[in-house]
């Protein structure tokens, strides 16, 4: 079994490494950055390009993602339990609340979004659907590491980024936010991954009572926070009270 | 290189058949369908599993798809020229028109949304960003036959599938309608895919003068056209003129 279990986890490396940084790379580039020979990479390159998994400029000869792989991912969207029975309490914290909703699930150390609803004014809004966000910068993502979906070791020992002069990057006034979120049974950040931009969020609860994924409402700090810059208590049981209604509806009886 | 190969191809078919059909299936099931022995798709399966393009239901134990094809298929967004060439003129196109506009490529067959701007109204539309659009019975399908995007023959051969009582079915109707499209530059769906909705599209071409893919504008028959049911004039012009627009970015310098 050791063969297949091996060119797919590589045909998985390439897919992911064309997915970050410039998104166009040559053989040559690819074969580099996963240490892999010309001649293995370019085998699996094919491969992948015959399943349209990926895709080669005409006139560069650079590889970059496919189109099948569009498809596939909107299809999971289908699957995701978590996004289909939060669909609808997603929409009314929105409609409630007048500021934009996002819900994340741990993904590779970071925050997948596997849901956005804008906010209700007519403003341009871009979907952050399948974006991965730090954990340690967003609102989702904390509530993700204080629960226990995710390990803080392997994000702290990599190096905690600076996003803003506010984000947490010393490990040890990180857990203690952290502490401070499992007391609260919520989290917030203000500025700390964009200046100006704030967000609260509330853990949803699956079947067994583990934490499965956030809930969060995110706008300019004006908004989510009151004039000392404390998120505004309003926005946070509403916030508490769509993951708990989320939680309800996965089968969390008790928590 | 016969080995790597053929099991990037075998998980590839897998991840294919769980994005279609009743998208969660046993070890058996998915076996039984792609002709595999059992203790193959096991070791594929797991591979898959370890690196998040497939998950396991923890109850049941049915495979479905996993989270790291969002984040793959919407970074696929993100290099689609088509795409971020066609957003602008998409949008103008939308607001001018009143109707909802979409933008279409070939895969596999059928028509792969890239793009969706919402019919600027307030109602409630549903994202169709990743869906597989039928070639026959869509008008950005038809147009992508008529231009030799894709080749009709397959789609024929498997059997033209009747969405309504107005889907062209007959391959020697939809050759001559085809032809029609090819003269006129534009095609029409007029409750060919779903009773009461109506489409218009046209032809985007490729720096070499080739349709690389195709916009339309879609929405209710009454809106699409006029008392007769025949595309209003205006529309049909709006929509060529985006057409056109787009290709010229693209490098389509004369056609």
């Amino acid at each position: 079994m050791a063969g297949p279990v091996q060119s797919i986890e590589r045909a998985a490396a390439i897919l992911r490494l064309l997915a970050s940084g410039p998104r166009r790379l040559g053989l040559g580039e690819v074969a580099a950055s996963l240490g892999l020979a010309k001649g293995t990479t370019h085998g699996i390159l094919r491969t992948l390009q015959n399943v349209d998994f990926v895709e080669q400029d005409a006139a560069t000869g650079k590889y970059h993602l496919g189109a099948a792989l569009l498809h596939l991912g909107t299809s999971y969207l289908d699957v995701n339990e978590l996004r289909s029975r939060s669909i609808n309490w997603a929409d009314a914290l929105a409609a409630r609340s007048g500021e934009a909703v996002r819900l994340g699930a741990p993904l590779e150390g970071r925050v997948l979004i596997v849901h956005h609803v804008f906010r209700p004014d007519d403003t341009l809004q871009t979907l952050d659907v399948g974006a991965l966000l730090p954990l340690h910068a967003s609102s989702l993502g904390k509530v993700l590491l204080a629960f226990g979906s995710v390990p803080l070791e392997p994000a702290a020992e990599a190096g905690l980024e600076a996003y803003t002069r506010h984000t947490l990057v010393d490990p040890e006034r990180l857990t203690r936010a952290l502490t401070e979120v499992r007391e609260l049974g919520w989290a917030a950040e203000v500025q700390e991954m964009t200046m100006g931009e704030a967000g609260i969020a509330a853990p949803i609860r699956g079947h067994g009572g583990l934490v499965v994924g956030a809930i969060g409402a995110s706008g300019t700090v004006e908004r989510i926070c009151d004039a000392k810059g404390v998120p505004q208590p309003a926005l946070v049981s509403q916030v508490r009270h769509a993951a708990q209604a989320i939680s309800r509806d996965l089968g969390a009886a008790r928590w």
